[in-house]
């Protein structure tokens, strides 16, 4: 192991695993550094949506080891002036992709450390008459540089004034004249579970206990989609098949479903920006 | 390489690949250990279907070397009282998750050796407050460990008295007034392709051979889905396009198909415990 | 690292990822060796699709380092009499699979070094009554072989004679009377943009500038499906949100698209053999 060496690579992009196109990212990077170890993320966020892809990257980041570098393409502007960054966070995580918002939750979470704009030298040799596929040639190519020690973090290219990062405006989770609210990031869409962002403290103004009912409103804008109770529990078997609850879920933040069921499909609820929910006791 | 360790680490989820999930069990796994080698079996196992996670295990599970730790998380009973344990069966190939029947068929095929329940020793540090994501916290975090030899075997948790596991009831194939019959475990889904779990063996009782026509009969429960003749033929290419055959699947056992078609989606033929079917020469 | 170790093993496949297989591939190779680095080209190939086989492979390729073996799987004529073989490409990349057209486009562009037909030596042990798995008991089990050193290409088995291989036929770009012309190979799936075939050498007769409007035709076999003015630019950001565009593709060749929106869906143009396409200034 390369005593620069960091960690490994992992790659997140909305690219789909139909085409060819994760498979040249990863060609490139083996082709730099042989011995780089490479992992997926998800290759299906949405087209083009960068919350989603800075939700999913925030969700998985905190279980990856110091050092690891995510290369990350969600980059409806590729090719525009938006810049081409690697952000270094407080946790020592490096942060591959487009300037466009993508690294928002990770830059809260985390902590900013420092970010560089990546230069021309490191950019896949050759490829400078490709201008719409950067997930190859500059972020899979100069993210396995780093990972690999080819080039320290200084080498990246320079650092940019005040660390600036653009940054997405979401709903915050709140208490206010007795009513927790907040948004809804995601669905857990496998399962059709609807994921908010109340997390335990601000819950914990409503003095919510193990079997207390909830009222719940969910909001698209301002047109009330769903409103009814629901037990607030551990975990989905502690109802009935077929009945709804909430719960804390692997993020420790209130999320709601259905024992055996689709909550998402069932009631209409979606998820993104526009998505809003109000819990009382 | 660790003088413990064991082998690669294989994951079967019903996760899906579309958010973070599977990627924060891997960076667990490879926070715990760097050198442990990572592999996918699927996470495509429709949600809750303990059955179909308990057939791809197997169908794969031979082809793996001994040593070889997989983490199979189909768990619809996730946080209630259901065990979490490793097997170990006598192909010395070790199977973490929860115990509900997701290893009826490798204990089966390969034999127990011997079952351990978890201990809390082996979960995840500071996730005691996450009830709803095991397959992070207790199964990729335990069975990293036993991979790369942080643990042995018997540093998992207790045995389980009498190795006692939990196992599905499902149609066995058999041999009864001239007619062999069985079930239909899972669909080569790719393909549209019918898959029975009639062997060889089973099979030899009718004196088949290739070309022979055979009178087939499947049922949903009690109801009469397809009947009708096909011949039976090595592959694919030895009927016409469009035309029906039956032949030995890649597990060896019987299978039905289309050349260059779909015959699940044809007849309307799927798979589970309640599809039987019939064979007569 | 073996002396005689070639590189990484990269399978292709039309095999989905919902059921085993392709973890019974590499189960296979990894249990003939430990040390062979694994990844996934797509296993998202359409069922029997030859073509978009061949397609994806030449997508990716480049990319990936001498010595690189490439396990390829779109096979609709398994166990008949179509060859098992090995082509070796002046790129010093490794191709297994079927000899049904699969290989024609990296054979074209990387020229052939040598074609051997798969002796049964390198076939998996006792797998000789498996007649319709050709993916896991020849083509991974001889890959990982020649990727891990444990044979070189020269025993993989006979030459054939000339180093013939099956080729498929295809639209040629090209100009005449004012006209380029060209196929439409595939889309980009995921975005919905259309990818033809016409490089920039070719398109070059039209003499065209970033800015420029160009005339578009798309045929399907003789019926004309889409006609329609857009210009030629860098990028999609440099048309607004909805508006068509065409552009040179990562593989820098033209295709069409719409910013932010699906060019494939709405115009109902798709990709193969039969589709045509006409550019004018």
């Amino acid at each position: 192991m390369n005593k620069r060496q960091t960690g490994s690579l992992v790659f997140m992009t909305d690219f789909g695993i139909k085409d060819g196109a994760v498979a040249a990212m990863k060609g490139v990077a083996l082709n730099l550094s042989p011995s780089v170890i490479i992992h997926d993320l998800t290759h299906e966020i949405p087209a083009y949506n960068i919350w989603e892809g800075a939700f999913r990257l925030q969700q998985t980041a905190p279980y990856w080891a110091a050092g690891t570098v995510f290369v990350c393409v969600v980059d409806p502007g590729v090719g525009t002036a938006r810049k081409s960054i690697i952000l270094k966070t407080k946790a020592n995580h490096y942060y591959v992709g487009p300037d466009n918002g993508l690294f928002t939750l990770v830059a809260e979470n985390e902590g900013i450390a420092e970010v560089r704009e990546i230069s021309s030298a490191n950019r896949l040799p050759n490829s400078q008459n490709s201008y719409t596929f950067f997930g190859r040639d500059v972020f899979a190519y100069s993210g396995a540089k780093l990972a690999s020690g080819v080039i320290t973090y200084e080498e990246v290219g320079n650092q940019i004034a005040n660390n600036q990062l653009v940054m997405l405006q979401y709903p915050k989770p709140k208490y206010e004249n007795g009513i927790v609210s907040g948004g809804i990031p995601v669905l857990d869409i496998q399962y059709g579970n609807v994921w908010t962002n109340i997390d335990s403290k601000t819950l914990a103004n409503l003095k919510v206990n193990i079997g207390d009912l909830l009222s719940i409103k969910i909001f698209e804008k301002d047109k009330l989609i769903y409103q009814g109770q629901m037990p607030y529990q551990n975990t989905f078997g502690q109802v009935k098949e077929g009945d709804n609850l909430c719960y804390m879920n692997s993020l420790l933040n209130l999320s709601l479903g259905i024992n055996m069921g689709n909550f998402s499909e069932k009631y209409k609820v979606l998820s993104g920006i526009d998505w809003r929910i109000e819990v009382m006791k």
